[in-house]
This record gives C-alpha cells, sequence and structure tokens, in this order.
C-alpha cells in the first residue's frame, strides 16, 4: 500500500511538470527459464504502461542452438525456444548477448541468473546504465563470506551503489509460460522503486504483493530449498501429508528466526506473503531440491551422482545453502535453537538416518 | 509455554498435599475416524503418565458389524475395525454403547463427533460426568444460527458450565494410524487444562502446541475446508502449484481476516501453528472437500451426487461451511473485503464459472 501510494506521487509529481520527462528504460540480465518467464511480464506491460519505453532488453549468455546464435532465434522467434519453450514474447523483447548493449541507458535493470556470473559482469553494467538506475534481484539464494551471511541484494547495491529491490514467490516459470495465475513479493527499500517495479511486474496472471522488507523476502528466496530437502525426506520415507504439513510449518517458523537472529528490521507479514508461505508450499510439493532429496531418502546415490542423474545440468541449491547455514549457526552456536536445519544437514551430510528427520 | 509452567504448578500442587487425592479420568466422546486416532494416543499417555487414571473410555454409537456389535468388536481386537483399521489401541482403551456409562466419573471429557450428534447427549453427560469436568472438542466445524456464528465449543462451555479447550492441526487420521509424525495445537482458555490435554495428547508421534486462543483455532480448523474447495478448483482446471499456493496464501490470510473481525483476542501466531498453514496445507493437497472441489469443476456433477459418489457416506463440510460464512459476510456487508471466499461461494452455488476462480 505504501508503494501504491508512493507511486501515485510519483505520477503526481509527473503530471505537475505538465509533460513527459523520460520513461523508464527495463532491462533484464538473465535469460533462463524463471528470468524469461519474468520478461515475457515486462515485455506486455512495458507496452500497456506509458511510464515504460516500449523497448525490453534482456541480456542473453550466447550459446548455439544447432549452429544458430540462441540471441537470434530469440528474436526471430520471440520465444527462448531453449529454456521456455511454447511461451512467446511480445517483439518489444529483444535478446542481446553483449552485456553493455542490453543494459545502455538502462534505469531499471532486473537480475535473474546464477549469482556467481553477477560479479564479472558489474564493471560494464555501471558504464552503461543509466545513472541511478534502480535494480531488483530476482536471485534466488545467498552466499557467505568469511564473516557470514551476503546478500546478493547487498552486492548489487554495494558494487552498482544502486537501489535494490528483490523479487521472490511462488512462481514456477513454466507454470508461468501457460499464464496460469500467480502471486510474487517484491520487498523494497524506496517505496517510489518499489512501486515502479511493482507496476512492470503486476499483470493479470503475476498478482505483486509488496512489503517494505527486502531482507526477509530474499531469506525466504534461499532458505525455503534447505526446507524442501527435508520434504523430499519425508516423501521419500512416504511418511504422508500430515508430516509434510509438520515440515513446512516448522521450516517457516526457523525461517522467521534465522532471520530475525541475524538481521533488523525483519516484518512477520512477510512470511504471510507470496514469497513466504506460499512458494515454501510450492517448492516442497515441486521443485528439484524436493525431488533429489526424495532420491536420497531411497538412497538412489550421493548427493553429485542424484543431482547428475535428476537435474539435466542445473545445480541443486538446497544442499549448498544448507552447509553455509550450518556454518553460521555453528558460529553464533546456536544450531540448536533451529531443531530442522541441525537435523536436515546431519541428514544430507553426517550420515544420520533418514528416519531421524521426524524426531524433532 | 505458559500451559506448561501452570502444568508445573498443578504438579507442585499435588506434590505439597504429600499424596495423589484422585488422578484425571479421561473419556472420549466419539469414535469414527479421527475420534479413534485420537483415543489411541490418549490411551498411551494414561499409561505413561501417573496424573492420568489408567482407564480411558470412549462413547462409541452403537451399531452391528456382521452381526456383532461394534463396541464388542473394538474390546476384543483393541482396534476400531471398521472405522481405523490396522491401529491397535492399549487394552485401557474401553468401547462402551451407553454414553452415561462412558462419561461416569470423567474429568477429562473429549469430543470428537459430528456436532449434530452433541447436543442431544448433554443431560447424560452433565449427570454423569464428574464436577467440573474439562472439556475438549476436536469437532472440526462451526455452527450458525439467527444470530450469526456459534461456535462448537461454546455449545459444549454453555450446555456442560464447563470449561473448554479445542484441539485442531494437520491430523489426518489414516496417517496417525501408522504413527506417522504429525503436529497439532491445543487452543486453551484455562493454563492449567490446556497444560493437561497438552499432557494428555503429546507423544512421540503427535506433537502438540499449544495458545492461548480457542476461537483462532477453532475458526482455522472450520474455514479451512472452505479454502480447499478453491484449491480442488484449482485442481480441476489443472491450474499447476503456483495457483494452488497463491489460493492456500489468499485463504490463510482471509481466514485470519474473518477470525478478527467477528472476535476479539485472536492472536496472530495462531494461523502459524499446525491448526492454521500446516492443516491448511495438508486439506489443500489431500482432503475431501479438495477432492469433491475437483470433481465439480469437472463438471462430474452437482454437489449432492459428488458426495455421494466419492465420500462413501461422509458429509461434505466446506460446502455448508461457505454457504454459512457468506450469509455472515453478506449480513454485515463485508463480502467484498473476502474476494475468495465470495469467488469460491459464486463458484459453488451461483453459477459463476469455475475458471473465475483466479480473478481474485
Amino acid at each position: 500500500m505504501a508503494a501504491l501510494s508512493a507511486l501515485r506521487t510519483v505520477n503526481r509529481r509527473g503530471l505537475g511538470l505538465g509533460r513527459r520527462e523520460f520513461s523508464e528504460k527495463i532491462a533484464m540480465v538473465g535469460s533462463g527459464n524463471f528470468g524469461s518467464a519474468l520478461v515475457r511480464i515486462l515485455g506486455r506491460n512495458a507496452l500497456r504502461h506509458d511510464v515504460f519505453d516500449n523497448e525490453v532488453k534482456m541480456y542473453v549468455h550466447e550459446e548455439m542452438i544447432d549452429g544458430v546464435p540462441l540471441t537470434k532465434l530469440i528474436n526471430e522467434n520471440n520465444e527462448n525456444v531453449k529454456y521456455l519453450k511454447n511461451a512467446k514474447f511480445t517483439p518489444n523483447v529483444v535478446a542481446d548477448p553483449d552485456i553493455a548493449s542490453a543494459v545502455s541507458g538502462a534505469t531499471m535493470i532486473c537480475f535473474c541468473l546464477p549469482h556467481q556470473f553477477l560479479k564479472p559482469m558489474v564493471p560494464a553494467i555501471k558504464a552503461a546504465a543509466a545513472p541511478g538506475a534502480k535494480c531488483l534481484s530476482a536471485i534466488k539464494g545467498i552466499d557467505f563470506d568469511e564473516n557470514g551471511i551476503v546478500l546478493i541484494s547487498d552486492i548489487i547495491r554495494k558494487e552498482l551503489s544502486a537501489d535494490c529491490s528483490v523479487l521472490m514467490g511462488a512462481n514456477v516459470a513454466n507454470d508461468m509460460a501457460s499464464d496460469a495465475f500467480c502471486e510474487t513479493t517484491i520487498g523494497y527499500k524506496d517505496p517510489a522503486n518499489g512501486a515502479l517495479f511493482q507496476l512492470a511486474y503486476d499483470d493479470f496472471s503475476l498478482k505483486v504483493g509488496t512489503v517494505q522488507d527486502t531482507v526477509g523476502v530474499e531469506l525466504c528466496g534461499a532458505l525455503k530449498n534447505v526446507v524442501a530437502l527435508g520434504a523430499g525426506f519425508c516423501d521419500g520415507l512416504e511418511l504422508g501429508g500430515n508430516t509434510k504439513a509438520a515440515i513446512i510449518r516448522i521450516g517457516l517458523k526457523e525461517t522467521m528466526k534465522f532471520a530475525k537472529m541475524f538481521f533488523k528490521g525483519i516484518k512477520d507479514e512477510t512470511f504471510m506473503e507470496s514469497c513466504g508461505l506460499a512458494d515454501l508450499v510450492t517448492t516442497c510439493f515441486g521443485g528439484r531440491n524436493r525431488k533429489c532429496a526424495e532420491a536420497f531418502a531411497r538412497k538412489e546415490g550421493t548427493w553429485d551422482e542424484i543431482e547428475a542423474d535428476k537435474l539435466n545440468g542445473q545445480k541443486l541449491q538446497g544442499t549448498i545453502t544448507c552447509k553455509d547455514v550450518m556454518v553460521v549457526l555453528k558460529n553464533k552456536g546456536v544450531e540448536d535453537q533451529f531443531p530442522l536445519f541441525k537435523r536436515i544437514n546431519e541428514i544430507a551430510f553426517e550420515g544420520a538416518p533418514v528416519e531421524t528427520i521426524i524426531e524433532l
């Protein structure tokens, strides 16, 4: 609500000036499954709302598909034929293999790519984007360094000296491709920027909620993958719906507790948004982390073997986050306050029997 | 926590007297699927904790199974062979077809039966139970009269002049029968009584959380069945996980809003307990209301036909609660503040296309 009223302020100011000084120019950095689903909506909304420049550029890590560059295929077919099939973009979405050209003059830059690819691009983005460009991270995950947790949005803020909102929610990309209704959450710091990104993403098929709590939203997106391992263990043991619902509930509570223990300004309401319980439900019933953990519980192999076997080249995030979270908890000596996270780690990496998942 | 510390007070007082004046005598009124799953745990705990009398009586609405009374079969087999197969009771659970005899001298009376059967039994219970007997309702549902909502626990409180706690959670009875781990929530008014019932139900397979908010807990148990209709509509339309997660999330928010609009003292934390989000998840993925709504969305028949076809004699609760909730909302003129409940009602009873479930 705060975000919407801030947008109204923006609009009123715009009217007060009597003319449009400029329109917001949107770029998407990333072109995977989820990035493509998001840019598809950005393209539609850029045409629908006057405040946005019509063209939406998408940076694509170039690759050859049967001898043809992926960007060429995308631009000719208005579709990411490799990563999001059967979902047409509006023609104003333009794939570009050059990062400097893709973000040239952009005032709103969205990030949706594996976060290890982010840092090398920073100098080019900084040089090419419009001064004061607003950023949004849809990257699910967290990083860790010797001082503890590093939020991806903080890397963007620091490296680009930019305001950065985040977008997380129950958004399985392949379901979004068919415009099946879903919700998402934008966490913002600056209300006007939150409102702009809300306008850019809110759509008949994607209802955007906003909350002024970027950290809570971002942690939900990262920690859900750890909880999904627990849900997968339950599935592998065929424990039924009661048990899985308990794991989901305890997981959401531990996510809240973790967020509040390590960060200030976390809001309870964040966890009731799409990024919280809804994304957790989706991830614990569908999702690759759940699937691999189910296979692990069935003793189908090591994590590496299961990842290679089940994920078709994609990476398993939950196991990495689980290890990192445990390091942070142990450094602070508080792992016993997170019995579910601790137990998932023991099962995943310390040889504890999978059956102990329910001994909480 | 309040409940546990109150129990410690009870225990200390007991020790202070130097002897056990009496032990708590537990009775279960009801012997269906869920009642049997609960009494199975009560039986185990009565043997485990000194504070309880060993014998746990279960009132059974008598019926003949191949010419043999059900109570006889239960007591000979230590199993409710009709309603909860393959789950043995400890032998201290005694089925009794006579309500006065079943609750005779009982100090803790649990109710788990269709609520329309409750009132006719009241005089017998009142005459036979111990003075000041504490009650607990595990009856999921609400009633409505000309003044609006009537909570089942309030009927018990009024008719029996008793304190009444409530028990609700993600507790599919057939999964409990195999001792698959689950959680439940006890809502209490009197902390000492809440603690006693927690002790009676908490078990290696059933983790009991407590919250001093009987109304919130009870409303979660009733309204989840309305939300489950929405989830079933999504399944019938094959809308995928994002959409269903959104329906669950919006449903939980509207449940909170409904509770707070019509009652005082509702706690936010209640909705994060097993009775809240966990039970809602279980009900929206399993559960008979979801199943029937899926069939309705697939145009397999009228509600009556679907109920007869799918539920094997059980009743569909969600449709009844949905109608009643809508009457209450319309009387207050606030139905537009509950777009999901309103839309579910329009689809279920007013001929709106099922596809409109996502137009919220």
